[in-house]
């Protein structure tokens, strides 16, 4: 194995399966984990002792390699590190905020850790800070995302230019061969959210992810430029979101639609018109509910047949 | 020589040079073309008679195929296409518009039709008309663009699981790595922009070109979506017309403040403010002005070592 992905994380298959809210519970995470890709408990959805109780489940359910998922604008963010702490968690991604923030703490206590970035600034300053990875996220991602809008394509060589450390990609990876395409690029890995948001041990409900099957190309759209971009996909609520949008609402009066708790509603309550739906362009390819070590080797065996393809092309 | 873009087109390398208004005339068609990519003049910002003189000079400076790019919502389309059978012009990109209209026409004579589309409804409208390939573009491409504003991560695998002709990738082809992971996701080819309109045969203004140079991450923006859809580069009529959207300016406000010929004030006059910037995001990684042959030369270069290393890596 001579991959830095795999290596840092000790790890089998340079796969991250990425920390979603109201989807990536210890089940995903460790589903993930025991089918040798990288696993992440997504805190953002959690109070802390709902997390605490995640990890345990997660430490029970396997011993591979684990990670926890930490927005830095999570209100009780002290909280949460310490909970990490305490339980012992190897890896903590740490995405929404500035990594010079927290990871020289989380480094002292021997935590590896990546921060999520959307743009070369944020990449030099999670190197600058000791992160020991970033993943760049490309526009076509679900959930919060970046203003510049810089899709996959463009943003990962650029983060591969401008940073040492390893880069993960996100945004877009849907399959093997788009595993390929991000190396290609110049990741040393690469983060999966869509595919395993409607995997069977997503904590989704099931309305979520069958909408989210339904999916047609465009069906989703980054809204809420106003507020923190967010990818979501069309519905009622999605639609008041743009009509407003294109009405020229300020911030006050999305906040006002936004309300509260949009997001638990809809993916996991499974208020599939009202609710927020956070999930990837790629939606549009993902055709049916699987296990999550099924689709973890499903993309790595792709991953190899295109690989060989690839190689094979003469010229 | 086991490609079906270069056996298509009768080229050495899969690699397109695109159809831009204001910057592919003659003189950058022919310079691709003999560096053994295919060159496209672009139409779009030609008089019929001005057409007819650049394919006649082109015929006159390369003897290896090029190609028309022909938006369909031309206003002089008829004899556009009349002029293109007349001067015996062999490859026609047509773009903006419904493939069904042309490509039976063009065929009859003989013709290669490709088509640009930004969604997999339009590819397979496209071989349904009998077009002989299609090019899928991406929302990080220059110039006008879908409305769903799916990447071409996204894009290329969507609308290569859709037809069974070729697909060629464009936006966000910056570098060989890129031309790579276009052919991982499964593109034949790969149809270049905006390092093509920053190159020294490139007719656009220098002040352009220069200020396409200095384009930072994120300093393009998916603009006039309520028109049509374009990637222009940031400066005061951009912003303007941005102030206008975020306001909720309808349709005709933003007609208002476009008026007329601004891409042409912006790129062939040199208006590096008031006029309209036509690029793509992977402007930001552009960095030098360079004779075309020489960036097809070195992006094929790029392609065959990313090729070896992508081979090469052992899991």
């Amino acid at each position: 194995m001579a991959n830095k992905i795999t290596e840092l994380f000790g790890i089998r298959y340079p796969i991250i399966q990425a920390g979603m809210v109201w989807c990536s519970g210890w089940r995903l995470a460790s589903a993930v984990a025991n089918a040798g890709g990288l696993g992440i408990i997504g805190a953002g959805s959690m109070y802390p002792e709902v997390l605490r109780t995640h990890i345990k489940k997660c430490k029970d359910a396997t011993h591979n390699a684990f990670a926890v998922n930490v927005p830095l604008l999570y209100p009780n963010i002290q909280e949460i590190m310490q909970i990490i702490v305490e339980e012992g968690v190897q890896i903590v991604f740490t995405s929404a905020g500035n990594p010079a923030i927290w990871t020289s703490t989380l480094k002292s206590q021997g935590i590896t850790v990546v921060h999520v970035v959307a743009n070369t600034k944020f990449a030099l300053k999670a190197e600058a800070a000791g992160a020991d990875a970033v993943v760049a996220e490309g526009f076509e991602a679900g959930g919060h995302n970046g203003r510049e809008e810089t899709t996959t394509m463009c943003l990962v060589p650029m983060v591969r230019n401008a940073v040492n450390i390893p880069v993960i990609a996100a945004g877009g990876i849907g399959s093997g061969g788009a595993i390929l395409a991000a190396m290609a690029l110049g990741a040393d890995g690469v983060q999966v959210g869509s595919a395993f948001a409607v995997s069977e041990e997503s904590s989704a409900h099931p309305r979520f992810k069958n909408k989210v099957l339904q999916a047609a190309e465009g069906d989703t759209k980054l809204s809420l430029k106003k507020l923190v971009p967010v990818r979501l996909l069309k519905n009622e609520f999605a639609d008041a979101i743009a009509e407003a949008e294109a009405e020229g609402a300020d911030a006050q009066t999305l906040e006002k639609i936004l309300g509260r708790a949009r997001a638990k509603m809809g993916m996991f309550e499974g208020d599939i018109e009202q609710g927020e739906l956070e999930i990837g362009q790629i939606s549009a390819m993902l055709k049916e509910i699987k296990p999550a070590g099924e689709i973890l080797k499903n993309l790595w065996q792709e991953f190899l047949t295109e690989k060989e393809r690839i190689a094979g092309m003469k010229f």
